[in-house]
């Protein structure tokens, strides 16, 4: 078995969902799989022992925050990403592209590379394909994406073109200048909500060969129903044998949605950042501890779940230590919220291999939890 | 072996450091010891788990936080504190007395008792200390605490004495009021700085009698060797047979000098509250994490100490979590200030043990550590 090889374990006879294991340098990476986000370097309020116990296998970090602070050349004297954050499992690093196109007006772009400003002090810095991948291969972390061009939402046709054209050319670059053995490569489709923009960018992208593809270019604007219309064709079109990522997706319905049309891996900052404002994820839907009706509610969080939080605490403490804006609140649902999405995929991975995922998607949508997600 | 005695397993022949165990419904709590605090029934940013493997025998809970908010009649119909918040190790409440006349200006005072206006809502409430042991009672902790009357600093001799002597009587009347069995209540010596006034307050607490003893009264502002030459007739005088709890006490120094004029158990916010602005504590002083000298530090935050912190990250990721004001930072650095203090208690105890306490107290003292606590 060599690394980044990806063996498809099972099929699903109803829909298109794949049950897959991903061979990383940190371990095999067992797909569907959710991806909690780390953006600095930390998955915020929780330690890695934590997320090892409720079953992370990799999670991502964002090379634009990292490269502007610390910056990677730190990261890489401390030995790579996974020794500066002592997270022995898996990691995934997005380009920054993504963030750098969401800050539009502080932006050059040519076909050689682009220029953007530091959201930290102003200072501009400039990025072709192959800065980014010298700063991804700095980081270190197991999977790396090209540098994509992601125009900004809406954009009118021309304006994806350009980005698809551009991007792909991009990827090509991207793949000559990586050379890290010990890190795969991942192309990114692009071509927002227009078919014939979407095969055209994943016949380039695919062309070029990669070990994996990251799907993106879905704006968080959209409405999921038109991204998962537009999700089918390019899922169908991938190349089978290589992980498809949906990036930046992390609903639960979205997810199960997507697994159905072949998606692999997701990630989303979802679980995290409802967590903070005491937003709890449960299959009955969310809830909001704050609400006076959990003061005095001695039940489990959720009470299918067997996370440390669910098992541990009731909704009336964790109500208190959100009320009184106690740390300890935001670090309890989000440990419950990032266990209820690994949960949930875990269940996926079951139910693919048992040959019953088509039932357990229906079962999910008409479910209690499907309409508020 | 019955609830609440108290075994002294070995003394100091150079010092009066005594090495004990205290014997309470949720196992022995090994002295002396320090408990980290957890204001409102949380120690902040560090889970039940955490605090268990760093060697947390017992946490402090503070009663006037609990009793304005969630109230003390919700946790108990949670089960009590130790259910409410998921600790099963020991729980000490102090009675919420210092909270209350710290807030001097919205309170009134007479024999029966004491009002005062909630920090929330601005609602009065009257505690007499019947009232206060029902509060104590219903929260269950292991040890409760008399409610003492604190006098405002600086205070007056005439001030001091009426507190001295209204104390007492107070804490005859909590001792006439508390009922559990599963809950032992300590008196609090009181006194300030006046010899004649401490010397009182021991004999009429002392001669209601009591399980342990609470040393109040040592106000945040004085000079901590004032304190420690105040303390010493204290411990001479207390029941050599009952543990000695100076109450909110807990920087290093501090702590290994009362050890030696015969105190048992600590308490103190220090280790959570530097913790939460990126300052560390160490053998050799505090260590500020903000410091531009950490960042490409990649040596463990403390190398003699054996905590998840230490033995996980280093100096250079602690500071981007800290200057990325990640609340991880927060998280591993509570864990490794508590670890420190919690080790440096262990070290005493067996020090007490192999009895050289008075060397390990001097060598302490000659340290690069002592000048900076």
């Amino acid at each position: 078995m060599r690394f980044f090889d990806y063996s498809i374990t099972a099929t699903d006879p109803a829909t298109s969902a794949r049950r897959g294991t991903l061979h990383t340098p940190h371990g095999p990476v067992e797909t569907p799989v959710f991806m909690p986000v780390g953006t600095r370097a930390t998955v915020k309020g929780v330690t890695a022992p934590q997320l090892l116990d409720i079953g992370a296998q990799v999670v991502l970090a964002n090379t634009y925050h990292l490269f502007l602070r610390p910056g990677h050349d730190l990261i890489a004297e401390a030995g790579g990403l996974h020794a500066f954050m002592n997270w022995d499992g898996a990691i995934l690093t997005d380009s920054g592209g993504f963030q750098i196109f969401s800050l539009a007006d502080t932006l050059s772009l040519d076909d050689d590379g682009v220029r953007f400003r530091s959201i930290v002090d102003g200072v501009w810095h400039s990025w072709t394909p192959e800065d980014n991948m010298a700063v991804q291969q700095a980081l270190g972390a197991d999977i790396a994406m090209v540098l994509d061009v992601c125009p900004p939402y809406p954009a009118s046709e021309h304006e994806v073109a350009e980005a698809v054209r551009r991007s792909a050319s991009w990827a090509a670059r991207c793949k000559t200048a990586h050379h890290r053995e010990d890190q795969a490569l991942f192309g990114i489709v692009q071509g927002g909500l227009y078919p014939d923009l979407r095969a055209e960018s994943v016949e380039r992208t695919a062309e070029i060969g990669f070990p994996g593809y990251g799907i993106g270019g879905y704006s968080v604007g959209e409405p999921h129903d038109a991204m998962l219309e537009s999700l089918e064709p390019v899922c169908a079109a991938l190349p089978r044998e290589r992980p498809r990522y949906l990036m930046g997706v992390g609903t639960p319905t979205s997810m199960l949605r997507a697994i159905g049309l072949g998606v692999d891996m997701f990630d989303c900052v979802l679980p995290t950042r409802t967590a903070r404002t005491g937003t709890a994820l449960s299959s009955n839907g969310r809830m909001n501890l704050k609400n006076a009706r959990y003061a005095r509610d001695f039940t489990p969080l959720d009470p299918s779940c067997s996370c440390p939080t669910c098992t541990g605490y009731t909704r009336a403490y964790l109500r208190h230590l959100v009320v009184m804006k106690e740390m300890l609140g935001s670090i309890l649902i989000s440990i419950h919220n990032l266990a209820f999405l690994l949960d949930l995929m875990s269940e996926a991975r079951t139910a693919i291999e048992e040959g019953r995922y088509g039932a357990f998607l229906a079962e999910w949508m008409s479910g209690p939890g499907a309409d508020d997600y």
